[in-house]
């Protein structure tokens, strides 16, 4: 029996995306952890720094010694101790007494201030005169300034920037939990499609997906897994598809240029126990051929073989799924930057799709335009020479050159 | 002998870093080409697709065939054959006869248009009316329409994206020539610092500079080497120095707590043959201890030990040296998202340096708002609460409340 599927719109598969539960956790070294997603809250184990801290070259004494003290009213301190790095002082300050201190040196008891060197004027080894008045706590970092014990610091669903691993290092946590990464298995289609390393006969043309969703998948923080051409034939897409659904998350199967091709990808997909047929079609441009199954906690996707078509529909609709089984939101575009921009001319579009149109972006005073590329369906060259995306909603019958528009980035 | 060093702008800074030439190329996989930097034009070594290909499923016709066709007065022509995928086609057309055709498809001699499926009706096997007029060209890709031999299509010094990587896979390249990435030994130094595994004692705190540098340098396509910590000692650092030196094109060290190891982390990297002092101390906050030492094509690096002011300073000073090593221009924050924003409220500075200030953003209808961070000079959760950077120029006392302000923010 084939049912009967209606278009959907994105903001549906989208939904289907952000109901999906995240991948299991892992563990992994920190330096191994940039841009991976935080599986589990940070409490800080301890206080941070866990004591009181000079934040400035100069001495430690209590603040109540300088009160009035001023550039033409000095205070005479005796110097009694140097505080060394990396130890507690032996020696404590009693009223009348400072320490020399450097920035990160622990205060020593009886001290709650530090005065910059700049603030000072050395009289000999035992004496200084302090020139400035600091209240208590100046130029100090307290025990729990940076971060009480049990406070949250970072949350699940964070992904992983250097600050974020470096809080990580001072709070001693070698290796942090982060959900796991989907594996990929990315099959191209296509009976004129020949491998990189051919020269194409008249008719055929290299292989292209298979790159450009290896590398996206790895900018989205999956693991790739190419597994190569496939022949437009049901018995061959089915062995690798079966294939690869036992060893990954997610199988893309971009193309499929005959209309047979089209068919039997939608019954291979369905052949899977438990199989259940999420979306069949998408009313959005490019993307409408966009096809999921999910098969248990498996995706099987079905990409467009053009090779534009197929590059902006994985940021669009298979970047969410990924995004969600890292434990993040579901968003479309997740890794792009969104700059503001004025259209530089109309673009009209069909109502009752979405359409995303590829634009140049130019600099012009202090605003940026972005210059739809139009040109003919296909053109790889001009996906290379956009610097991003435009939506046009889906019941719009286009934008108006002028208008003001939010241009989603290419990540480099 | 002592030089006198005077403090310098950022800009000249950069201008240094302007002047490096890049790295020697390497030939890498295209898999593993992403985010690296092209290190040659790249021309179209033949036309692209290389043959008229259909860009719709339809008939493939003479367009003059269609001249006057519409819904109410279709033209009737017979079907002489359907184009395979992936093969030249074994016929040619005559006019008045038309030929089955899909998406990719090659058009046989004799035809220049395609008419999409949705504008024919089909009669029998032999014959279609076809109910839309079409020009020459129509729904069909030229031989050289998406590149023709010889063309530039990509330029020395682009960064590589998933789409250039596809490109490259339809001319059949399997590796690309690409700038070397920079090997980046580090070092971090301290008395107070322990490694991560340790429970710091009294005064103590752990490493963290080693984990948000690799990171940063990971981040900027470079290769880091964490050498680890070293205590505040000469013969120490000049032991990890040079042996870095002897390993990396750059060699970071931060830190140096102690009055005293300021003073010889500059007499160690001066001690190398050939070593010329670029800059030490530059006019910017956070960032004025930052000194670079030039041995021959190695560099020398000294960074503030205080976490935020080492991460800051690494973006601002650091990385146009990774970028120009890699053939790129040498900008600062080159992988931050750039925003305009408003600022929400008075940010005071102090004329004479540049200043970058940590801000929270905040969406407030059409527009960002930036939030300056004040807080305690070293504090890690402030830069963790962060999502950019804003720039207060040199000769400002500060922004006021409600100006523009562009906001560089930190890449996830």
């Amino acid at each position: 029996m084939k049912p009967f599927f209606q278009v959907q719109d994105v903001e549906q598969v989208h939904g289907y995306a952000r109901a999906l539960p995240p991948l299991p956790a892992e563990r992994v070294g920190l330096t191994g952890a940039l841009g991976r997603t935080l599986a589990a809250d940070l409490e800080a184990p301890h206080d941070l720094p866990g004591f009181t801290r000079a934040t400035m070259d100069g001495f430690a004494l209590g603040a109540a010694d300088t009160f009035g003290a001023g550039e033409g009213s000095p205070v005479y301190l005796e110097i009694g101790g140097e505080v060394l790095m990396g130890a507690a002082p032996a020696f404590s300050l009693t009223p009348g007494k400072c320490a020399r201190i450097g920035t990160g040196g622990m205060l020593p008891a009886g001290a709650d201030a530090v005065v910059m060197v700049e603030h000072s004027r050395l009289l000999d080894e035992t004496s200084v005169e302090i020139t400035s008045s600091v209240a208590p706590g100046t130029n100090t970092l307290g025990p729990a300034d940076d971060a009480a014990i049990g406070q949250v610091l970072l949350s699940a669903g964070q992904r992983l920037r250097p600050q974020d691993l470096g809080l990580l290092a001072a709070l001693g946590q070698e290796s942090v939990a982060v959900f796991q990464r989907p594996l990929v298995g990315i099959l191209s289609t296509g009976d004129e499609v020949v491998p990189v390393t051919s020269e194409p006969g008249p008719g055929q043309v290299r292989d292209v997906n298979t790159y450009t969703l290896a590398t996206q998948v790895e900018m989205a923080c999956g693991v790739p897994r190419a597994l190569g051409l496939v022949d437009d034939s049901e018995e061959e897409i089915r062995r690798l598809v079966t294939a690869s659904l036992e060893q990954n998350h997610l199988t893309l199967l971009s193309g499929g240029s005959s209309v047979g091709a089209r068919d039997f990808t939608s019954q291979v997909f369905m052949s899977f126990e438990s199989a259940e047929m999420l979306v069949h079609g998408v009313a959005v441009s490019p993307g409408k051929p966009f096809m999921w199954v999910r098969a248990g906690d498996k995706h099987l996707l079905g990409l467009p073989g053009q090779v534009a078509s197929c590059l902006v529909t994985f940021h669009l609709l298979v970047e969410p799924i990924l995004e969600s089984l890292q434990g993040r939101p579901a968003e479309p575009f997740a890794r792009f930057a969104r700059l503001p921009a004025v259209l530089s001319r109309n673009l009209p579009s069909v109502p009752g799709r979405e359409e995303y149109v590829r634009v140049a972006l130019q600099q012009d005073n202090d605003q940026w335009r972005a210059e739809p590329l139009f040109g003919k369906s296909g053109l790889l060259t001009t996906l290379i020479q956009g610097q991003g995306l435009v939506r046009v909603p889906k019941d719009s019958e286009g934008l108006d050159a002028g208008s003001a528009v939010e241009v989603f980035v290419f990540p480099q």
